[in-house]
């Protein structure tokens, strides 16, 4: 594994040299997306060698039969499949009749691509000599605008180098496309008209059961020496529509195919007029033309940028990669519709059904809370707000009634997409962390409105869910929680997972003490609750009994508490232990050797630990992370930022940095080696926490914005934007200091390092 | 459910009546086979409706690969699957050109099945009302050879009743059959050649992968008014052969195809001669005719019944229960190859790849030991040896060394066919009923020798994986052994199984002990094993170690021991106590609050009972049971024999008998509603050992032969008869006395009740 394979650059991912066995890779790592389509790097033109095809329009999925060795009952039926959907890039490209094809071509040299994140835009330099002997020159960009959401745009700029040639154009789209992952080989479009006019052309496909219908379309023109070349002629297939375009072109001269691409989808337009929607998108982008798109597409990112770069001065490598996950998950989720949410692989590659994991809750939202304003988060929680009958259902094939819920491990449209009967049904805690996120976001935006009108019926189906799902042990005289799996994943169907049972223990009291400020404040809302849901005083109090005598083991000995029932019974061998040949355990050991060994595969108690940070002293952090720490294997890429934010709590700022750079370039380089399958969105965020909230020490306390700044010894300065209650703070960080500027009108009082700050707007205070 | 489907009968399995939907059962419940080979009741001639066609070879099969969802390490890439074998039944049949079709026709009337388990016969009457209003009688007659085990044998018998006509008679063999239980629809068999000659006709067909050869062969001939009608005309396809006869009869005049038909493999005959062998089977055949193979048929049937009689006067369903069982088991394994093993759907369908579970060693090897002399059972023992390397392989894949040896839990040639986590990896209690299945065959037949040449290796290989599986606590300050499943399946991956770790702890000591013996009495043997092994004194003491040291929960107040650790913090609600309406639980809960329950699907703590039922005094058999029964659903038609022993020797009679009838006419009467699927053949040896075991009471105890006669109130009598050590005992039970009755020529002495009998030969002893 060559780690330096990607250029170090402050702004951009650069990549130099063609190896045909990295294609695939570069194609996850260069692609573009703009939060409401996202395409693959794939080529343009014909590629005959190893490919990834992949473009991805955002809630259009297939639900998938699913697919096991050993039925469960309460696994469901379907689930929903990220969709490759129709090709709206494909350019053939033919010189004097020879094809280009990297694959097939005597030489390629110069081969360059650029991914340019401040401005939002992908391109690839190529020379080629083809088959023929013709030595052909290519500069190719493309982008997918943040301001036609619908529109991508390519342009495709040819030089024959050693004599004069004819060469031929033939922009095309197809909808005969298949997936990777496809559990039966199910066909998974129908297409159901095709049509062209003289330089644009529309494929009408719908997927299969879902019946998003899809106008796939585009518009090429052709220019050279300044002129637009006319006369592209359309054609037609089953699946695919093209026009050709020759033209004979000077040796050195260039000749430039501009196409305009995308989709327009009946999520939004109303069905039967996706060609008309089209036609309009068609409209804006010829009368700007690509050159105003492309302007306007440089301003929007540097609208993103203003408020979400964090710099780092004295490391390039740092530098790169917190820009390239930040600008990844601005790529995949902008918070433009409250249908959409953040899929673990973004628009980068097919990989897990389904969208939407607790991860949005514990990891991307902080990100979007700080970074944007709050509308984005408020549009995360309403997501699970619109699948909360869904997640009643989804509890009711489990067995659990009146009204409980309980959220799918993964999902597209609120229906569980996942079937392994340990997760599926076990690892609930997911439905902890939506609670969380509901008290999360009102201590940092303030916003309360959304509790009494949304939040608190999401709360009370998820406490109706924890209160039934323990039961009474007569043996230790306290409620317990049976077969769960927590976020551990190395631990399956265990007894009174501390986290968990702590996760339910406080939802059951935020649930209460909700309803008592919702009744006294909202009393329309509440009465409105209290109608939906039927919930009685008497309900109340069981749940109350529940989390008054819910039981947590803990070890008196170690006076730590135990991630669950028996854990100290494992063989104690600290991580650093193993034979360094042993690891990683989940590529070298059986199922059933992890699982009765004491590893961690993220964090667990800790997760608890930096989710109520506040609930704990410094001390007993200190004392779970001590015992906890050594027995993790961090194999999930969500582990090292928890752990990192600790560390640098507990002031080991060393440790906190290594857990940094764990995730910090683990796509850019590659670490798990399997980048072609698309990037980790969703961890992306978690490197973002370990600066903002580990490094910086960002938190909300007692109402109140709180730092604690430290700077890794490797670095000069790192700077980032806080955006707290409609309050933009910038914050940047040197080895000896750190200054506070605030933007706007109005005074603001923060602490740093728990000593009170008031800000002045405009004025910098160094502390 | 109509649950008296099938006529009462002492020896016959009888329907009738036709009825469509009752098809796929009947050619289950109707299937045959001889040890080597097997056939569900399909149709000879044409039938378009609703069938699954089923002939199996013994030990054919193809290696499917493995499907699941997830995938986990240690998973089997592929696993042998129960194949169908090309068809050498079919016999086209039509009538003035009106093709036979009982799917397609005006009216059938007098359908009949018998299916003679005295005899070992099969046969089929019908009248039937054409399309074109010919009516025609029929009488089939089919048996498998037990004498030729390579032959089968047809008579198909016709008779136009009210005119004269025309007859076609094409019968036929065809090697492009299918399974339906196929994971990739992967091709299973490929067809080499077909040949035929006068009126014998061959397809050579080998398995993919597995690379079978199997010759399957026909010779076929028409009689009519007392004559053989020459001249049937062969023809072939690709992967069919037939020969055609045409021949006029007159009204009311019965006309009769024999066709004899079978498999000759390369299993048994040398690659490249199995048309040979075909043609030396034929040749037998055809020189013996149908009639005489038919008597030989018979008296070899007689022979089985001889030893293997259960006889239960005064109530006919019982007897035929209990025959239909016995007749099954002897259908599916007759001990003449150590290869084969006793499939838990035997010949009769396709479920379940592999053909070898637990089951073999904990409820078939009594059966088999008790019924037949004892090279059958060391047969079956010897399987097991003979897959000791996969044995120490499969562990080896799991992480274990030193040659631990762990069994899969279904094999068919010794690699793991089972792909669910929780079994595979964690259900290895199996490991244990293979080491006692020693212990028990020394201890019936007092035969040592197989230890020293064998068993011991097997031992050791066992000991092994118990000594690494376990490890300290030294939170418990013992052996603790986590993340197992034991026999009640409703548990997964919980820690200190009382009865795995029983076993264990067992196995080590016996293990030892034999080590032991065998150096005493057995030092050649000793050597070559201690040479091959490594076993050294230092590796033996640290068994002890473990064995010395296991943990076993226990609880104080209830004064039993634990199902596993935690088992009291369940929601301790009786069976009985749960609504109708949720049971079976397999079928009405999710999985996870299965998991959560304290419902035990067949006996786990009890099976430890039943197993050493000498290490306990009855008060603690009673304190057990009395706990654990009450939580039992019995899902498992391996659960009620155990628990109708233990509540027989407990005096419980009432319940025993309960539990008796829940298991002794589950296909026949299709509790299930799965019998189309195939037979349950492994648990029918429980339905043997409840008679025996239970009622019966026999036990070999300090050396002895011991019986404790009871009887159910239901009946008036039952007799069985017992093979121990090669002197053959009858036992007859009446309501007021038992009488028993030694064969032979020299006397012995058994326990009747606690007290000693002398048996002499010839003379009846009544007590």
């Amino acid at each position: 594994m060559n780690q330096n394979y990607i250029k170090a650059d402050n702004w951009s991912i650069i990549e130099e040299g063609f190896e045909k066995g990295r294609v695939k890779s570069s194609e996850s790592l260069f692609s573009i997306g703009n939060g409401a389509m996202g395409q693959r790097a794939n080529f343009e033109e014909m590629y005959t060698g190893e490919t990834f095809q992949g473009s991805y329009v955002a809630g259009v999925y297939y639900p998938d039969k699913t697919r096991v060795g050993w039925w469960k009952n309460g696994y469901p039926e379907y689930f929903a499949k990220v969709l490759n959907a129709p090709n709206w890039i494909g350019i053939g490209v033919s010189v004097n009749g020879e094809v280009l094809d990297l694959n097939r071509c005597k030489k390629v040299s110069n081969f360059r691509r650029e991914l340019n994140m401040q401005e939002g835009w992908y391109k690839r330099t190529f020379t080629v000599t083809l088959l023929n002997g013709l030595e052909v020159q290519a500069e190719i960009l493309r982008f997918l605008s943040l301001d036609l959401d619908e529109l991508g745009a390519i342009s495709y700029n040819l030089k024959v180098l050693n004599t004069d040639a004819e060469i031929t154009f033939e922009p095309y789209l197809d909808s005969g496309i298949t997936n990777e992952d496809s559990n039966w080989d199910d066909k998974f479009w129908n297409t159901t008209n095709i049509s062209f006019t003289d330089n644009r052309a529309f494929i009408s496909a719908h997927t299969m059961k879902t019946n998003f219908e899809t106008c796939t379309f585009m518009q090429a023109y052709l220019d050279y020496q300044g002129e637009a070349v006319s006369g592209g002629v359309g054609a037609e297939t089953e699946t695919t529509v093209s026009f050709t375009f020759k033209q004979k072109v000077k040796a050195g001269e260039t000749i430039t195919l501009t196409k305009f691409g995308g989709y327009t989808v009946s999520r939004n337009h109303k069905s039967g007029h996706l060609v008309d929607a089209a036609n309009r998108v068609l409209d804006k982008a010829s009368a700007l033309g690509f050159v105003e798109l492309l302007e306007k597409q440089k301003k929007a990112w540097n609208n993103i940028w203003q408020m979400s770069d964090i710099t780092i001065e004295g490391d390039v490598k740092a530098q790169q990669g917190i820009r390239f996950n930040i600008f990844q998950l601005n790529q995949t989720y902008l918070g433009t519709d409250s249908r959409l949410n953040i899929g673990p692989k973004g628009f980068t590659g097919e990989k897990y059904g389904g969208s939407t994991y607790w991860d949005t809750e514990a990891y991307c939202l902080p990100f979007y809370m700080t970074t944007k304003d709050d509308t984005v988060a408020r549009k995360l929680l309403k997501y699970r707000y619109n699948h909360l009958e869904k997640a009643i259902e989804n509890a009711k094939k489990l067995g659990f009634s009146n009204g409980a819920a309980l959220y799918p491990m993964v999902t597209m449209n609120g229906e569980e997409c996942h079937n392994e009967w340990e997760i599926t049904f076990e690892e609930i805690h997911r439905n902890g962390a939506i609670a969380f996120a509901i008290y999360n976001y009102y201590r940092y935006t303030s916003d309360y409105s959304y509790i009494p009108e949304m939040g608190l019926e999401v709360l009370i189906g998820i406490s109706r869910f924890w209160h039934q799902r323990v039961n009474f042990s007569k043996e230790k005289g306290k409620y317990v929680m049976l077969g769960v799996t927590g976020p551990n994943e190395y631990e399956n169907n265990v007894n009174n997972n501390w986290y968990t049972n702590y996760l339910a223990k406080w939802c059951i009291n935020y649930t209460l003490e909700q309803l008592g400020k919702v009744k006294d404040g909202y009393s329309e809302d509440y009465s409105r609750i209290i109608g939906k849901t039927k919930l009685t005083d008497f309900e109340c109090e069981h749940w109350k009994e529940v989390a008054d005598n819910l039981y947590f083991p803990f070890s008196e000995k170690q006076q730590v508490y135990l991630q669950q029932d028996g854990f100290l019974d494992k063989e104690m061998i600290k991580v650093v232990d193993l034979p360094k040949t042993e690891r990683p355990i989940n590529q070298k050991w059986s199922w059933d050797r992890i699982l009765r060994s004491p590893y961690i595969k993220q964090a667990d108690v800790l997760q608890g630990f930096y989710l109520f940070e506040d609930h704990f002293s410094k001390e007993e952090l200190e004392r779970h992370y001590d015992f906890y720490e050594p027995f993790t294997v961090h194999e999930s890429s969500l582990s090292p930022c928890v752990h990192s934010i600790q560390a640098a709590k507990l002031g080991r700022m060393q440790q906190a940095y290594r857990f940094y750079l764990r995730t910090s370039r683990l796509d850019l380089d590659d670490y798990n080696k399997e980048v072609e399958e698309g990037l980790h969105i969703t961890s992306m965020a978690g490197t973002w926490m370990s600066i903002v909230e580990g490094f910086g020490g960002m938190r909300v306390l007692e109402d109140k914005l709180s730092f604690t700044p430290q700077i890794p010894s490797q670095w000069e300065t790192y700077s980032f934007k806080v955006n707290f209650r409609n309050r933009i703070i910038k914050v940047v960080v040197t080895q000896d200091k750190t200054s506070f500027e605030l933007s706007g009108t109005n005074e603001m009082s923060i602490r740093v390092n728990e000593e009170r700050i008031t800000l002045l707007p405009g004025k910098i205070v160094i502390v």
